[in-house]
């Protein structure tokens, strides 16, 4: 169907219905006079309509408009343009769902399916670390931190989201560093019948000289790379995901998700912008608050956003107060359709970086053959330090 | 000073103290252990520090952090990550202020001087103009509406924001049928002692093809762009303004606005997206909208966003419900240092276009000799029209 349904919800004592012809017209052809009568079959083409008003019990009302699918044939920035631009300034009024027509946007290149193939891991949750701490170390001490992880079982590594293009730890030298070792790595995971363990190095820049650094990142042997999507836009995602010479996992990081997501009447919802925008802009991977975590996120936000992820194939990733005693808690949100993404809850571990991989590991044995995860019942080792640490 | 001090407001009921705290480390270094002991003087460098924290009358506090310049060297996508990524989602805070070092960030290449220059209006406020209605005309509809309106004087048009790069209506079709027109209109603005009348193109795409596009358009004789910075990304306009190809006024339009700014515990300030960050950009022209305006903005953000556009060379465009009637008000506001942006207030107007922009010089003459707005005092013609329509 050639049209974009999106749904608004207006506060208690907003004429909802008002209010969404405002925007039906508005945000579309606008008015127009006499003049343009000769035109008017063409301008009229272009109006959207309103679908649907419905006053909810706590006083809010849900408006669906349906906007042709015809104003808006190239991306992301034209479309939140179109449904919320000028109109955004015009009083509070939130963007709740967007139903894009089949096919509309950037298709993920890898999503779930493609980081399995990639990474060899078939029938577990992926296990994915953050280099710690975030900003300080060296390219050497990336390579020391990867190599620990890496030949204890780690599939996935990221950069830290804040960790720009330092001039003495560039995105370049980083990778410089730490691309021995992914091959030494990778021989440690063939032995063990799997594949390539994937570094996602984060992206930053103006929109020119971060399209360009992921080619080299890329062509000098990178595997994954991460963007913080909100800040740099989502159209600099989609030109990464339909950059023949970026093939390699895309990971998005949900910064700077609250200065639009987190009023409850303003902005849209995250299930919008890290679920239907992030996979129509072809990401591979993205970043998801746990409800349990350190981050104040809600149980249904969460779901929302996981549930449009699977849809279109996009491997959600858990994230922020993950550590290896809430493994049976990711685990009943997300079966084994996950990555588990820990920064402190591996790099902080008593034990150190290996015994962190390691306790996520144990974690998921005990979780798969449901043993208790009580304390006094965890023998010695990685998970006891673990969860005596952080609990579960 | 290598620093850049953010001014964040947190809520009543809020440890603004504490929350400066974990905004200074959680949003830089993080915490570490004692196996970094050696890596310690160089962790420790990359830490901001809180500068203050004042609780106000209302309980809100507003707590000032000083970060490293050396942790954002690149631009506005890092920065908008560090001050306010991951933080972002933990809690209600607002970014109210920010505090860039002197000559960070890109200049703008034309800004109030340049624009000047180009267009040769010396002594008064620019008049600019929008293309309506907003979708559904034709290439040829673009330039007649062109020259209607340049050869009555207007300085300045632009796009609808919401006209993206349409099949049957494209960009580069849109300045082809135009730039003849600009020609005829240079011509005609010579003989008045002035110069180029600018006609400002609306960018939308990819991040790589909407660069590519303003590349194309500026080869092919654009003379200014327009960029919805907000939806796009301050990255995008960052490496517009320092395309060497590029060479034209970056005219900024704050839609999306409302969702990152909208609500009153959350996001950033206007003055902070559309002055401060948009200037650092190298905007050479940003949009306001007028606080007596169709929409709702209070003369306090207005005056703020002037003035740090002002402080920074970039020419303020107070817009939204601006009509003939209101000029007295903006030049109250701006005196002559403002380009006045009206959509409707002068393509409504009931005369035609050209009246529409008559108008707006009848009211710069009435105003300069202090001659009355009320509808009784004004003679038969263009003003007397449009105050009988929108008021004054």
């Amino acid at each position: 169907m050639p049209w974009i349904d999106i749904t608004y919800r207006f506060p208690a004592g907003v004429d909802g219905s008002h209010e969404a012809h405002v925007i039906a017209v508005g945000q579309t052809a606008g008015t127009w006079g006499p003049e343009w009568e000769n035109r008017s079959g063409q301008i009229k083409s272009h109006l959207a309509q309103v679908q649907d008003v419905v006053r909810q019990p706590d006083g809010t009302s849900l408006g669906v408009v349906r906007f042709p699918l015809s104003n808006c044939p190239e991306g992301i920035g034209s479309l939140l343009t179109m449904v919320y631009g000028k109109y955004s300034l015009s009083g509070p009024a939130r963007i709740v769902k967007m139903v894009l027509p089949g096919g509309w946007g950037i298709p993920s290149r890898f999503g779930i399916e493609g980081i399995r193939r990639l990474t060899g891991v078939e029938d577990r949750p992926l296990f994915m670390g953050i280099f710690k701490p975030s900003l300080g170390l060296s390219p050497s001490d990336h390579s020391r931190i990867l190599e620990e992880a890496g030949m204890a079982g780690l599939d996935i590594i990221k950069d830290d989201e804040i960790l720009p293009d330092l001039p003495e730890c560039s995105a370049l030298e980083r990778l410089r560093a730490c691309r021995p070792v992914l091959e030494k790595i990778l021989k440690f995971r063939k032995s063990r019948g799997l594949r390539e363990m994937l570094y996602a190095i984060n992206l930053s820049g103006r929109a020119d000289t971060l399209l360009e650094l992921a080619r080299r990142l890329v062509a000098e042997g990178a595997n994954a790379l991460l963007l913080n999507v909100l800040p740099y836009g989502f159209p600099v995602l989609e030109a990464l995901a339909s950059d023949p010479l970026v093939q390699v996992p895309l990971f998005v990081h949900p910064a700077f998700s609250g200065a639009i997501s987190g009023s409850r009447d303003w902005g849209l919802d995250h299930s919008v912008t890290l679920g239907t925008l992030a996979s129509a802009a072809g990401a591979d991977a993205v970043l998801i608050p746990t409800h349990y975590g350190s981050l104040p996120f809600s149980q249904e936000e969460e779901g929302k956003v996981r549930d449009i992820l699977w849809q279109k194939g996009v491997f959600p990733v858990p994230s922020a107060g993950v550590h290896p005693g809430v493994l049976p808690r990711v685990m009943g949100d997300y079966g084994k359709q996950a990555i588990l993404n820990a920064g402190t809850g591996i790099m902080d571990h008593p034990g150190g970086v290996a015994q962190g991989v390691q306790a996520f590991y144990e974690a998921l044995a005990r979780h798969m053959n449901q043993q208790s995860f009580f304390l006094e019942d965890l023998p010695e080792g990685p998970l006891r330090k673990a969860v005596r640490k952080w609990g579960a």
